[in-house]
């Protein structure tokens, strides 16, 4: 992992541009993948699970008898973690609920806001090697706790037709409705605009490769709803004197081992401290599985050393992460001069993995620097806030000419009119 | 305004359908338009607002003598209507912040959120016959609330360079940090990528024309928040013998005087109700001076009779309006019959005007059947919101185990390792 001591001001832009894929042709293919599915919706699904994921199924529903199936299959320990994981995210996302809260703004004019949860969600969750059950947690939790009536769920099954036994079981812990058997842009398309087997949804949410991204991308600007826009995913630890190298560069690797494309930046104050962690993580290296994977990924990382704590923070909020680890003894005095991250991580035993699993926070994150808008999947991802407001006569009384006179200067007179016509009314009795 | 009697539900569907402008080629239009701005920044401000607009600036700030100057031109009582509105607005949004709730999901393990302010946000206000100032309270309130550091406003002057003094003198009174005149594609362009003059912004928000909203929708796609996909507006009505015709008319027509594209829905179960609003209506569409307007919009609206109040609600939902007016003396007992709306007016009293300027909820409100998923703006559209966690050593303890499990069942060795490596440690103390 390259060292940079004290970069000038001027670099820390483009230290933090994040590399960009070669997406060339991949938005008119996605395109051609949407359009047949909208157009041909089952068929078209099953022409692409042929070609792409060479599976062919006569049908693409999970059966009840799957999931029973595979509630067996799952060793008892894992279903323990997995509800230890359940009951910590359930705690946090259930504090989200926001209490409806009545201001009479003038005498007579009530205002409030009510979640409202969006009817019918889709959740993604990728295949490949590994099965990613824990977004199942993280999506399906805040899903069921918002009351969405419909919480369907989308994954490629292997070669054979089979989904991983312990995705189906999270799945039909959390309460997902229904489970059907697809993957890729034709699932966000089949989400979005619906088949014969699978219901359209109003909002798709979960993380997938560059298919199903610029799928989301796509239908998104057709109404749909997606959960935020993805790229690699990333950590930034910042580290001080006190903090413990072997935890440190254990942290890093863990994000390294994600994917060839993640970053892991570490920005301390101490030059030390770097040489330190650097050490212990090449150590560390030789032990993983996915070594080959993470060596890449360091490659395209880098350790800052910054002359005080205050650049390093200033450095986080320029590079805006999605994880955030503070590695020291000081981190809760810190929070205040944090700006744009995804989610935080106070102290040498609060690693990146808690938050991945079963801390209680949200793993889906905004990456890319998109922090810098964007907040991480939450309870209000799976609702709409709607906005009342009672106006009685007294209120129209007291708003009404405010009401009146900007509607004019607007050189918009029915809108006046409608609230004259009720001045008058009121006056006339 | 046409009536259409009981109408199948299968046919609500299409009922609901929007109408779709053609938009062949204004995709690649507005793209030129970013490119150019991305790459020219003033200069092609300059040549674009040249074009476009017809007008020609030697620099498009506004000083603060134009809006010290502004101040003085606007009329006393519009003054106060404004800051009535204002406060109104305010009281309202305040009530918006959410307090930090920390959550011990087990214990040694705290979590909670945090909202931190979008530092740089960029608002877009349309130019044209009438200044549309109330949109400046409805983004630049919240904004100042949450505290975003950086406030532009970006909106199109006249012929002769000038900006309406009610727009200034809005902005300056909420807050706005800098106002330029620019509008159209190329302002949404500078505020995303940032020119000479005009800062780049995390997130744009704001209504406008085709080429605005295209532009919107573009700069999205990298990673540019924005407040939410547009439409024509529109209302719906639900009104029951305990509804005032007139009334239900002025707010129908009050809808329809926005734009030709508008939309003004009328759902009620009374035939005579339908009856004496749409002879109101007709009545009260001759005195208002965009009548031409409305004339249009009401000719694509129409009125429902439908069976019992159930099914009046049931295709509000279907449809997903803007606004719902409930005129009614009984609107109250309805609220939780409602799913998909931007915002809600109760009673014969809560006309949609006193929302659109003054009852101090937000008029930014999602159009096009996007309530099914979409929120209006509100303070959280202001706010990331960051989640924290604290894991202490008995937290790790706790939650370890279960970490362990999950991330090596997800084949993530390295996940797992940063748990081990601190379980270690202090079972070694």
């Amino acid at each position: 992992m390259r060292i940079i001591n004290n970069p000038k001001k001027s670099t820390w832009e483009s230290l933090s541009t994040r590399a960009t894929i070669n997406k060339q042709g991949l938005g008119e293919t996605v395109q051609t993948i949407i359009n047949d599915v909208k157009l041909n919706k089952d068929k078209a699904i099953k022409k692409y699970s042929q070609l792409l994921d060479n599976v062919s199924l006569s049908s693409f529903s999970v059966t009840k008898n799957e999931i029973e199936d595979a509630k067996n299959l799952v060793s008892e320990e894992l279903k323990q973690a997995i509800r230890l994981a359940n009951s910590n995210i359930e705690k946090f996302h259930s504090s989200q609920k926001e209490k409806e809260t009545k201001i009479e703004t003038t005498e007579g004019v009530t205002c409030w806001r009510k979640s409202v949860p969006i009817e019918k969600v889709g959740l993604y969750i990728p295949g490949g090697t590994a099965p990613l059950f824990s977004t199942i947690l993280m999506l399906g939790i805040p899903a069921k706790l918002a009351g969405c009536e419909e919480i369907i769920l989308c994954t490629p099954p292997n070669k054979n037709g089979k989904i991983n036994p312990v995705i189906l079981y999270t799945a039909s812990l959390v309460g997902v409705t229904k489970i059907f058997k697809v993957g890729g842009a034709q699932a966000i398309a089949a989400m979005a605009y619906g088949t014969e087997t699978i219901p359209n949804v109003y909002k798709i949410l979960g993380p997938g490769n560059q298919f199903v991204t610029k799928a989301k991308e796509l239908v998104q600007q057709d109404g749909i709803a997606i959960d935020m826009p993805a790229g690699p995913s990333e950590v930034l630890v910042i580290a001080d004197e006190t903090s413990k190298p072997a935890f440190v560069a254990a942290d890093l690797l863990s994000q390294a081992e994600h994917g060839v494309d993640s970053q892991s930046i570490l920005v301390t104050t101490s030059n030390t401290v770097a040489q330190n962690v650097v050490t212990e993580l090449n150590k560390q290296l030789e032990d993983i599985p996915r070594k080959d994977i993470a060596i890449k990924a360091i490659e395209n990382s880098f350790c800052l050393v910054l002359e005080d704590i205050e650049s390093c923070f200033e450095f986080s909020n320029v590079y805006a992460p999605e994880h955030l680890i503070i590695a020291s003894n000081l981190a809760d005095s810190c929070i205040d001069k944090i700006k744009n991250v995804g989610s935080v991580f106070l102290g040498n035993y609060s690693c990146e993995s808690a938050g991945d699993y079963a801390s209680g926070t949200n793993h889906t994150l905004p990456t890319n620097g998109f922090s810098k808008s964007y907040s991480g999947v939450s309870l209000d991802s799976f609702v709409k806030k709607i906005t009342f407001q009672k106006v009685t006569k007294e209120g129209i009384k007291s708003i009404g000419n405010a009401i009146e006179l900007m509607a004019e200067a607007e050189g918009l007179q029915a809108h006046k009119n409608a609230v004259t016509l009720r001045l008058k009314e009121i006056n006339n009795v």
